[in-house]
């Protein structure tokens, strides 16, 4: 088992600063760590009580009888050391230090007291500043946000890694009401220890993970992580947002982590030199990592619509074609086929437009013909849900043209709850869905660009 | 009353084509006029039965006992002449053809026989191949889409003028679940006799209607809409979003509704030069819109960024400023009386940090002070709701404030089911919400530049 390893399977967990008192971080976080699926054991420590949720309660993880794999801290930071001290005797591998009050306010020495005592008993560490580790599949959860605030995502393959916990965490809300599914979430705060590149290094050699998501303001060790980039963006997409990118955005970074932004320009051409993928907003980030952890790499940039609206139909179009991407033209004798089928009313171009009495039907018939035709890469379908001949069934049969298909394919489809239903549904079982088409043309561009800058190494 | 009042203020209107049959579009529409709120007198009209939801039905418009206002017609395109003969002949001032089946697929000798009977009898259509109607505030519902299907929107002041039908529905179905509300929404099709001018124009001088929205593809009469447009520009923001901006959109255009689209270029400069706000896709056609119709002009452009999420507030920064806008420096007397309050951790700058254990009266403080000060020309509130310490009652706070201001404040909130509830709250009593900062600082700076625009008039 590798050193990091103990922080996403662990066998136990000792919560340090374990609480009765439901507004304290450390009650919430027990909480979570209970009323989940961790399997492990749970050890709460806590001096001034010796039970806790029908738990025994420790008054120092240095009475806990049996083995603790990973220790979370959160008592107050002067306090920190101390507990830090007593891992390493019990010889905790992995520690995270959940509590504030280090580097960025300007504690730099007790940060560093921190780091010689995690050196000198060769733990790993993650934080201090930092809200630590949800693992979807482990059930590891050191939120110390309640679930019913702050939902959870399911199983998945996109893996994100934030600097900030509050962003991170707020993301990992948006997700789950979304049906976006993760493979691990690591807020790593002021990272004294563990940084971005050791968890990027480590998400490159886990099996749940097939993209790596990274939001950050600044780089403790620059070309470290250029270095790690460039490894493992060869096997795995790594996609990048960097806050602090104008010069005030650079000032807010120093109040909020204390660390250095840097220049723009410098930093974006390392990335691209790096291989990495660079995301505008959080929101391309996931549009992005969506596509890339689900969708095969395409052939080429040639692009099918299939639409039930024309507006969306032309809407599409404008987007696959600001993108640097192309409108495929249709197998002739496919064409043919469809032409038989179909009613006259229905467009047999691109946008191939089943108009607004489509059926499942003819979904399907169009789907299958887009995903046989050699001349089509990738399958962009609009399905507005309300249109009154299209049953719920949609889900279905997208699904499972999904499934059979080779070719990266992606739903559009807005409106209101209805239709959210239907867009999670289809999220469920591995197809990525958008409102609008230029999110979904965007990200169709970064995962064509993606198997271009793969080719040519 | 003037000619297009008929459209939204009926006192009567008859569905031409109302059927028993709950496929049929003349079914979906008869019932929800009938089980929404339209106070008027409904008149179905079918030849092959008497009587339809408990009322009586009739074999002709001709043959109704009282005064039609509107006559909706959804009957198969070649009856539609003979339909329009009878509604002249009853004089009925407006009537909308539903039906589909004219110049877009290639009749336009029809569709010109309409036109003629229109003109005889000085009748004003809307459509054909259009959905028609929706007013919130009269209840007039012309949508085919049952409302478990496609919620309505409520009484607000945004107006939407949509070509394409599917694409307008799609849109309303989708400000329905966020709580976006609407004046009047338009889907007007083929165009045979009012156009987007005439809508325009229309809206113009409702009363209900602060903000005009227009989607369309192309222009029949380009010259009469630019004229429009610069005088309507004048007294209320137009926002438009063209479909077929490129030149294989343009082609997709020819498919869907057979007009033509034009270049990019000429068209944006035109737009431009009239005084029209040019959104480059739907999304932000709402942002923008729901800041102009609920927010004051700002002085000038100086942002005040508070938050409780350091990350988001960095995010915040980088936007405002690629958006052209600068950060508000507080007033020195503000500020040391914010001092003298917050605890040592909040970061008195801007942004405005009041970090992870922000509470309601906090943000009370905060954003009072940024009403007052003179140094500050807009707000923007990021509340990411999940953190421990902030109570539902956020909302409230939010939007008293925001009440009082005669500056524009906006709300950054990203999140899931109880932050999506949070939010809708806020847009219900007038704040515009936005999941993202860099929708929120593009929304500022069209208000902004709105402004601007207005100011050398």
């Amino acid at each position: 088992m590798k050193k990091l390893d103990y922080f996403f399977r662990p066998k136990s967990i000792a919560i340090v600063g374990a609480s009765r008192n439901p507004k304290k971080i450390g009650h919430v976080m027990l909480r979570n760590l209970i009323e989940g699926k961790f399997q492990g054991r749970v050890y709460p420590i806590n001096p001034k009580t010796d039970r806790m949720f029908d738990l025994p309660c420790y008054p120092s993880i240095l009475k806990v009888p049996g083995r603790i794999d990973l220790a979370v801290i959160s008592v107050p930071a002067p306090m920190v050391p101390r507990v830090l001290d007593e891992c390493g005797r019990k010889r905790v591998p992995a520690v995270i230090i959940i509590s504030g009050g280090f580097a960025e306010v300007g504690n730099t020495e007790l940060e560093h007291d921190c780091l010689k005592i995690i050196k000198k008993y060769k733990m790993r560490c993650i934080g201090p500043n930092c809200i630590g580790i949800f693992d979807p599949y482990s059930e590891v959860d050191t939120f110390f946000l309640p679930r019913y605030k702050l939902e959870r995502p399911k199983e998945g393959s996109i893996a994100f890694i934030s600097q900030s916990g509050a962003l991170g965490s707020v993301v990992l809300d948006w997700m789950a009401m979304k049906g976006y599914k993760i493979s691990k979430f690591i807020s790593y705060g002021n990272a004294v220890d563990v940084d971005e590149a050791d968890l990027t290094e480590y998400l490159a050699q886990d099996p749940a993970t097939r993209v790596i998501c990274c939001y950050f303001e600044g780089l403790k060790q620059g070309r470290k992580f250029f270095n790690t980039l460039k490894r493992v963006s060869r096997k795995k997409p790594v996609i990048i947002l960097k806050g602090g990118t104008t010069q005030e955005g650079v000032h807010a970074v120093s109040s909020h982590t204390g660390s250095l932004a840097g220049s723009k320009q410098v930093h974006s051409a390392a990335f691209d030199q790096a291989g990495a993928i660079q995301a505008q907003s959080l929101e391309e980030l996931f549009d992005f990592a969506r596509v890339l952890a689900s969708q095969p790499i395409p052939r080429g940039n040639r692009v099918q619509i299939i639409t039930d609206g024309g507006g969306f139909g032309v809407l599409t179009t404008d987007w696959v074609i600001e993108n640097r991407l192309t409108l495929a033209h249709m197998n002739k004798k496919i064409l043919t086929t469809l032409k038989r089928t179909f009613p006259p009313h229905v467009v047999l171009k691109n946008p191939l437009d089943l108009t607004g009495d489509a059926d499942v039907e003819r979904y399907r018939l169009a789907i299958d013909a887009a995903v046989q035709d050699p001349n089509i890469d990738m399958i962009a379908v609009v399905t507005l849900f309300q249109i009154p001949t299209l049953t719920a069934d949609i889900t279905d049969v997208v699904s499972a043209a999904s499934d059979r298909s080779d070719k990266p394919l992606i739903v559009i489809a807005a409106g209101g709850r209805f239709t959210e239903v239907l867009k999670k549904t289809l999220e469920d079982s591995g197809v990525p869905t958008f409102s609008y088409p230029e999110r979904a043309a965007q990200s169709l561009r970064a995962l064509y660009e993606f198997g271009q800058e793969r080719k040519r190494k």
